[in-house]
């Protein structure tokens, strides 16, 4: 996660919200002013096994200091923007069954929020926050739309379009991980348990089974010695054998990048967005890498190959930007766009 | 296509609209009421050759014609939507390469079609119109969200979410006939060149080429008779053959449904419309066949083998119900929210 600048309070802009986003590890706060920029921020852990109750409280506490921490009191802060992750009710407010949050299920809490933080609540689901963070003040704040796809242990979506966040009549829009590119029985399967599901694909789970096989397979490769050191096959160590040079690791990250661009290309088909951002730690290093730029440029061939030709030649590819803290700012951007709305 | 069924001018509620669509063969003109009814309809030949200024005029005479008819004159007639196939620019009115206009290349149709009608014109993807038509007085008026898949020579598709049509930042949004079902190097080419697309394997050109395919492998089938006595293969001949009790013809149907059936999962989880409606002329005969009932068993089995299982057990999938008139009630409909905007 890249760490937040903060804006000093005299060259904020009023009015102020706070984003809360809320992972399996951790929960980031973040005080945000009316143009999306940071003044405060805080992570505490999530500890889910002490319940959301306990959660809510010790977020109500962060959230009071965070913003006194910054110079400011409660009443200038506008509104609470909270993302969570899994099934969720956004209308009712209620998460239902977040598979990293064990326990929490069935339970209201953006009303238990507002209660600790004394403080009006906006809703939404995590993927959808980042991509709205990425929309209001990241790589797509020139975009009309756009599709932000989070490469990580699973594949996250969220798609905006307008003001318009695609939340979905049951909570599962943006569900992009579980489009099907291989509807062969022999596809391979996805963690869900369905088969052909980009997540079974692009996700760094499969980044590690597609490397195993291989392997097992006969290819050479220095991930070999690596393993056979004692050391646990993971999309980072692919990652450093690739940047070494290695055939069959940069090979896994390129078709890696490959399936992203097949996914990428059926989305366009449904949404025809401004742009696709890519974000999440499998992007292998991002801009900044060379490895990165290389997963970009092979990510962008293979949308060139699959998709239609205007939204081939026009739809913008790239790396997301606000990394970590699009979750946090982009749940304080919901946030204002329900405070503006009232 | 159904015979829209005239509603008397004295039942009908004020303001009026005019439908207008656009085929390669024929042009609908309807003329509707502010509750989607028609009260009068009339189909002209494209003539695409004549060139589509011509058609304008030839537009403009018949609207006259077709609002007279009714019993009403051009005042009490608020707006005109035009739908149209192919690639266009909505924003400056302009038909782009519409491949079935052959000659039609950057045309601006909407603004001739003001000039010869006298009123102003909503512009509309052809496809979208008719999702359109579906959401406001069709199969979907119960639902927030839609997406039509229209079953034809190829697939078309439109997508609504609430008020907001997708039509994409290039005008590419809704293709899905395009969205990738199979991603690999040996999946079935698409009319539009690249692979597997869904149009490849559930469109009307790919029941022919799939049944000609099993033929030729050497599968009995009540159809190679009919070959073999002259007859062209067509989707028509083999849904009578699969009526009749056909093997391979019925294999071949719920084949094509599995395939609509994977498209829409793939939909769904992008978009979790409430539900999705399948029309064109390759529903094998719809809700009024027992083809038609079993195809769209086929379609449903196949999302809820493949969907996540919330929009698996919630998202309703049927038929549409409005036909060929879905076009111009659309295109109407979208009339009808731009004036209400204004």
């Amino acid at each position: 996660m890249t760490q937040p600048r903060f804006l000093p309070l005299a060259e904020a802009q009023a009015p102020f919200f706070v984003g809360v986003d809320v992972g399996g590890t951790s929960i980031k706060i973040g005080l945000v002013d009316e143009l999306g920029r940071t003044l405060g921020f805080s992570r505490i852990p999530t500890e889910p096994e002490l319940g959301p109750e306990a959660a809510c409280e010790r977020i109500g506490n962060e959230v009071r200091r965070t913003i006194a921490a910054a110079g400011l009191t409660l009443p200038y802060v506008a509104r609470v923007g909270l993302g969570t992750p899994g099934t969720m009710d956004v209308v009712s407010g209620k998460l239902i069954h977040p598979h990293n949050l064990p326990g929490w299920h069935e339970f209201g809490i953006r009303d238990r929020l507002a209660h600790h933080t004394q403080l009006p609540v906006s809703y939404a689901n995590d993927a959808n926050a980042a991509a709205y963070g990425e929309f209001w003040v990241g790589s797509g704040r020139d975009f009309h739309s756009l599709v932000l796809l989070t490469l990580g242990t699973g594949v996250g979506c969220g798609i905006i379009i307008g003001d318009l966040t695609i939340v979905g009549e049951n909570y599962h829009g943006a569900e992009c991980g579980h489009i099907i590119i291989d509807y062969r029985e022999d596809a391979r399967p996805c963690p869900c348990g369905l088969r052909g599901h980009l997540e079974g694909y692009a996700s760094a789970t499969a980044v590690v089974k597609r490397t195993d096989e291989a392997l097992a397979n006969g290819r050479k490769s220095s991930l070999a010695g690596r393993i056979a050191r004692g050391q646990e096959l993971s999309p980072l160590m692919v990652a450093e054998e690739a940047e070494a040079g290695d055939t069959l690791a940069t090979e896994i990250v390129m078709e890696t990048a490959a399936f992203v661009g097949i996914g990428a290309a059926s989305i366009m088909h449904t949404i025809d967005p401004s742009g696709v951002l890519l974000g999440g730690a499998m992007t292998f290093g991002g801009e900044g890498s060379e490895l990165g730029r290389r997963f970009l440029a092979r990510v962008k061939e293979e949308v060139s190959r699959r998709a239609l030709p205007v939204p081939a030649a026009k739809t913008k590819i790239g790396f997301a930007s606000l990394g970590g803290d699009a979750g946090y700012i982009g749940a304080a951007g919901i946030a204002r766009v329900e405070y503006r709305r009232k």
